[in-house]
């Protein structure tokens, strides 16, 4: 029986139950530290051979150069063609709704002059090269693939690299068929901090990038944040987590089975329900028990719900609002007969799911958001993945004659307040009529 | 006299000359973290005390409470109205063209139906509560205080609170004139790594915020670095740097005297030319020689030109614009005859001058884009700060009946892929009809 611990904001010990439930250890280990950093300097030093020795040993794939974990585009295209009609269907859907959405969030450069007829704007130009990190361990993500690496297409990124590790050679045609969708210009077969290492300082075989996302474990997110700087990176990963915000109106089931899609990715993936219906908690907890014996990830979704879920009960539904903006989820379901009027009482959330109707698997997979989603509080500075993180901007400065003449003094009056005697000079030497009148 | 490398890209050792100048150690230095590390501990454990202990031994103030240490908004109006005319004008000027500029950046919530009639876009809202570090040791920085705080009013954030250290409890007016402009909420006098700490954790008087911004020396960038994730960070800044192409047609004294503007900042700042014409090369030089005498930073701009100053001799424009895009410069003039036809020519640059009138100094001050602008080569995936710093976005999805019975099938046989159960039954379920007919 799924073991949810059950909280009541009317009782007197809510808030410590409350910051129990939402309890993790975000210190990093640092005996992981201390493995990827190793990884990193030998990757950079020593390049590919570094690269095939660790993927040999971690990976345990059988390759003697880099040529032979090494994938081309035209074998891309082979995988997907390969796929059954269903699966290449669904591929294909999805990675055109994820086109159609982010194409919304493509920005343009613009300019304008001002009244003393200086030219002004911001320039807007895709990154030249980026690499996607596609995890691939226990599971395979294709979904990942086209979530990460269609964003970056609509951006106008030119070569885009995919790393994702094969252990023991097995390869997933799913991901290459992706892949292939996602325009991908080369995969790579390896993972973990390695990977990271080749994408950050680049290796003879593997390029470096200007820009490296997507999810991964502990070792990809330390080496993450070691390489931050020398690239660019998204964000580094917490655990994944669903809130469900419920007034009764809803069928209990879709609501447990939500909780259960959550709670199966991992033992530290977190679900919790808000909702001020007592009756309704009750039936969304019958359903966990009744719906759990016939879930494949039974054993995950048990150890998940039991250390991390948690079925809430609020006095009211602005309680159930103000828990879910302290929270600030990376999922956020508004089961509620007005998700509208819902949706005004948000301020901090990942992705927001409208109605009983829009569970998080269409958002997961399908209805055309990346999935890539800021975790654990951080959706209150940080965004879901899109094309802005595949664009960059350059300010444009052009100042007029009468610009310098006008501003110029002004520039220099500043720049004296702050002791930069060159700054208030080269503002001055603008304002001499020597050098303006002639050209 | 300057001595600047002269180099040459026709010479055998250019390579290597040039890897030479651009050379920047960038690894942290581990005494500086683990001091940073202690600091950080001791004021999320203690908060307030601790906070006061590190500024009344680092900074020299004699302050008795947290009080001592915090401005209010009305003393912010009172050091503005202290000032001067002229530098009253100066900074309402620069801040109401800041304000113009980045208005242009504000970005709106949108959204859209698609042909089976879900709804999907993406909100976007101002973060809540926001942290301008403005460094304050040796100088002052009225400007930096414009340029990170305008931004984040114009983004709609309602809170602005802003450190800034006083040693040995000197207040500067310009600084507080800024914040008044800038709309700051409440300014606390302190700085360094304890600064970073208050603002990422929270104290009884310094309240947690979600993002910090502004640039700072070594503790407080490897404090940034630390507390990532926990709170939102704008960028770690490296040494400031200039790029100047120039094809001989511009003033070869405006030239050096930019030159001379970016290596006053300190030693490590770095300053390069880069030209086809020799002689125009040695009028520079000459005009470095003979300019320098009369600076009152002379020493810092020696040792910055000495050290790390590059005058580059290139065989044509075509070899100047690729070594500026290879440098990726936080600062790029353009002291060409036609800037226009030579911008098109960029592949990354922070901010753009474009044409020999376009000083640098124009955008540390008075043209309005944020003169914090991405350095060190990260202008490849980074954009100067702006609104975009202080907006996040949620996506927003609602899914229609017809949605759910067309795309739910897709997304199980996706996530049946990923061998995800529950997920696939999360879709399914919202394609059964039972639960469809009747709402």
């Amino acid at each position: 029986m799924p073991k949810p611990a059950l909280l009541s904001t009317a009782d007197a010990n809510f808030e410590a139950a409350f910051a129990r439930l939402r309890f993790w250890d975000m210190s990093e280990d640092s005996a992981i530290e201390t493995s990827v950093r190793a990884v990193l300097q030998a990757v950079r030093k020593e390049g590919d051979p570094a690269l095939l020795r660790f993927t040999q040993e971690f990976d345990a794939v059988a390759a003697s150069t880099m040529l032979d974990l090494t994938i081309e585009r035209d074998q891309l295209a082979v995988a997907f063609a390969g796929l059954g009609a269903g699966q290449r269907q669904a591929l294909e859907v999805a990675a055109a709704r994820i086109r159609t959405y982010h194409e919304h969030q493509l920005q343009a450069s613009w300019e304008f002059t001002d009244d003393l007829g200086n030219r002004l704007g911001q320039r807007v130009t895709p990154l030249a090269r980026v690499g996607l990190y596609v995890p691939g361990g226990q599971a395979a993500y294709p979904s990942t693939v086209l979530m990460t690496g269609v964003p970056a297409q609509v951006a106008g990124v030119k070569e885009i690299f995919m790393t994702v590790p094969t252990p023991n050679g097995v390869r997933n045609a799913l991901v290459l068929a992706a892949a292939h969708l996602a325009g991908v210009t080369r995969v790579f077969c390896v993972g973990g901090a390695q990977a990271i290492a080749a994408l950050a300082f680049g290796t003879a075989t593997i390029p470096k990038v200007d820009k490296i996302v997507g999810p991964g474990g502990a070792y990809v997110a330390a080496a993450k944040r070691l390489v931050f700087g020398h690239v660019g990176i998204d964000m580094i990963a917490g655990p994944s987590e669903i809130v469900i915000i419920a007034d009764g109106s809803t069928p209990a089931d879709w609501v447990a089975m939500d909780l259960f899609s959550q709670a199966e990715h991992d033992a530290a993936a977190q679900a919790i329900l808000l909702t001020p219906d007592a009756a309704f908690r009750q039936a969304v907890r019958d359903a966990l028990t009744r719906l759990l014996p016939s879930q494949p990830r039974r054993d995950v979704i048990s150890a998940s719900l039991q250390s991390r879920g948690g079925l809430v009960l609020t006095r009211h539904m602005d309680e159930a609002f103000e828990l879910a903006n302290r929270i600030a989820p990376e999922h956020l379901e508004l089961a509620v007969a007005d998700p509208v009027a819902a949706l005004g009482r948000i301020d901090h959330a990942g992705a927001i799911f409208l109605g009983a109707r829009s569970g998080e698997v269409f958002g997961d997979y399908i209805a055309g958001p990346s999935h890539v989603l800021p975790t654990f509080g951080t959706a209150r500075f940080s965004s879901p993945l899109g094309v802005y993180d595949f664009q960059k901007r350059s300010s444009v400065i052009d100042i007029s004659i009468r610009g310098g003449l006008v501003l110029g003094p002004m520039a220099a009056t500043l720049a004296y307040g702050e002791g930069l005697q060159a700054h208030a000079g080269a503002a001055e030497m603008r304002v001499s009529a020597e050098h303006n009148s002639p050209e």
